[in-house]
């Protein structure tokens, strides 16, 4: 894979221009992109700023997100040949700071669970996940250093996992959703995936603003909740043990391992989850809905027929669930004494087929609960596929969960 | 002014067409137009439904809502010819509810300060105030009998306080936002205007499928708060007697006054909603910013300068600030005994010039605050300008804002 931070510093020391770093990401790209299927489009003559911190990183736009200078498609026909006429804050933000949105990514259609043709680039028979497909696949195939996503369910932190890469879903809205095609306006959630979790705290501190979530390096020893997340189904047995092996690994680096379960209202929020994203869906995609309906996917024009029928007073009644839980995780926190909790990103390793994107039930609660949530890569199946760990922190301590995923990576190295 | 309860009664009871509605619309806005100049297009030929609960209703969408049938400019030459691909789910809405959404209405360029062309119907040398001004002048001089606006500081309240019309600034995303041109995500509210209070709470409860905010009747006598809003510079003469009059309607109605004053935390928030709305609207309008900053009107212009310079901390600061006194308003109303408050709804009338759009400092607090805001007209200066007062209820309590409302309307009209 493109490490952004060896980029950033081959630049630094002058031993890389940004159009050489912008080279080797074309190289790659002609390399490895037949056989993945990541990107809608590649900019042809973008502009190459000489200077700022992300100089010469090409970035992946997942293709639900505006940009002025190439199509954005949604992952669908009815958007064939739409052009936005402003780029979304966040790619214009990255224009500021240097880098360079080169390419569009795949995306399923409006962000739901209808799969892309995208491959997983450890195994072309299994799914990269989604919706964010292409901007996993990518960054995973070595094609891109960084890539933008999106996550409502668990669109950043499976597909991530699946690939093999580090996926950040920041706290909600520490990156602005303005600009971005909306499913769910309580859940959308943008967030971004590299090479390694230093990269990933690197490339968030610069677009947020906020350079604390980049000294990953500066906190000390994590106190850690192991979590199984028990109301809903058990996972793979390979997701069991790369928790456990990511717990361990943990210890050894010399953090503080607690079990806990979560009290039920956190079981009666995951249940709601999907109230108010299909909820909401119903609203966002009304026009496409109304209009081009036959033009939309099995799987979303199902969706849609059936949250037409969802009660406005069940929608209310979900929102005040998830909001009593938000309130209630403050205390699973302070009371517990943890840091940071740490998971499964997904049942296990990505599923074989490409005619589904897999499971979101071990992300889809953490979505609602608009906490930051990583995932790294800690085991490998007999068959090369990846699989990953998450780990989450209290809301607006993205750093925390960050330098907590940047010690299991570096103790799993060892 | 044209009541959208009334159209809606003679509709049902065979003595007028949906078609002929609208007809009566298409002659005002002939007659009016003119003078006022509160619409940017008409459609020339819309699909006008026979059937639901707004059928033959003909509404004013503000040109910061995406419209597929008809341009939305922002108010600005950066966006002249821009065409959306999607109707922003509030139209979308519309149209399910048989609604015609037939014009467009004047905004300030991207909601903000600088100044629309529209004059106010009750004198054409005065502001109509803004960002919303056309849809607050088009329901004002009978042209419409519903207006879709936005508030970000106080672009609904003071455009209806100014016009003399009925304006509603929802709960905070009790209509959804999507298909909006962002300023502030934390700030940008959707809301609306009609000529009397059963109006626009008969189409509220329809936009936002929550038939018991309409109703009004079904309310007792409220104990009202009368707030004088001390942590900013006090009003004209007309406002405050237009808040002692109202109050004395409300009285007189069997409704318990009592004053108010807000402890300091109130204050403190209000003086952060500039950071806030700024730093977010420095995000929100980057591409602008970045590549068309000469097109931009001085005033957005030199609001976005400024914003260049605000620091991070300082908006995660204002956000603890806003979120602080959120928590603290429920206890205000809740060891209070109180169902609303009552306070000034701008300055005064509509000042005189076309060159600026007023103050909105009696509005900003509680745009922050996401709590639901309704102005109605009580009172008229000399120079036959409305004045208006607003009623202020708790978040998620519309329906009560607008039953105090109703009340007040009737006491006046005794």
């Amino acid at each position: 894979m493109l490490s952004l931070l060896d980029l950033c510093a081959r630049i630094d020391a002058g031993r890389l221009t940004p159009e050489g770093a912008i080279g080797l990401v074309r190289e790659a790209i002609a390399a490895r992109e037949p056989e993945v299927g990541a990107l809608v489009c590649v900019d042809p003559a973008p502009v190459v700023p000489g200077k700022g911190p992300l100089a010469g990183i090409a970035v992946g736009i997942k293709d639900i997100i505006d940009t002025a200078d190439l199509p954005t498609r949604m992952g669908s026909a009815i958007y064939d040949g739409w052009r936005p006429r402003a780029d979304a804050p966040a790619v214009a933000r990255l224009k500021t700071l240097g880098a360079v949105p080169l390419a569009k990514t795949t995306t399923t259609p409006f962000a739901f669970l209808d799969p892309t043709a995208t491959r997983n680039p450890n195994h072309p028979g299994h799914t990269p996940g989604g919706s964010s497909a292409g901007s996993a696949a990518a960054v995973a195939a070595g094609m891109l250093p960084l890539a933008l996503g999106t996550q409502t369910g668990g669109s950043i932190i499976r597909p991530a996992a699946f690939c093999g890469v580090v996926g950040v879903k920041p706290s909600f809205r520490l990156l602005p959703t303005v600009g971005v095609k909306c499913y769910s306006w309580a859940l959308d959630t943008l967030g971004l995936f590299a090479a390694g979790v230093a990269d990933a705290a690197h490339a968030l501190a610069l677009l947020a603003d906020r350079p604390a979530i980049a000294r990953v390096e500066e906190a000390g020893a994590p106190r850690i909740g192991i979590l199984r997340q028990d109301f809903c189904a058990a996972p793979e047995p390979e997701a069991e043990a790369a928790l456990a092996r990511a717990a361990q690994a943990a210890e050894r680096a010399g953090a503080a391992i607690r079990d806990l379960t979560l009290p039920a209202p956190f079981g009666e929020a995951f249940a709601v989850h999907g109230t108010i994203q299909d909820y909401e869906a119903r609203q966002a995609l009304a026009w496409e809905y109304a209009t081009h309906r036959d033009a939309l996917p099995p799987r979303l024009r199902a969706a849609l027929d059936a949250a037409q029928g969802i009660e406005t007073a069940s929608y209310d009644a979900a929102r005040r669930t998830a909001h009593h839980a938000r309130r209630g995780l403050k205390d699973v926190f302070s009371e517990g004494g943890f840091d940071v909790l740490l998971t499964y990103a997904a049942p296990g390793a990505a599923p074989a087929g490409l005619d589904h994107t897999g499971d979101s039930r071990f992300n889809r609660l953490w979505t609602l609960m608009g906490v930051p949530c990583v995932t790294l890569p800690v085991d490998r199946t007999s068959a090369g596929l990846p699989v990953g760990i998450q780990v989450i922190a209290r809301f607006g301590d993205d750093g925390r969960a960050l330098a907590a995923a940047g010690l299991i990576e570096r103790a799993l190295r060892e």
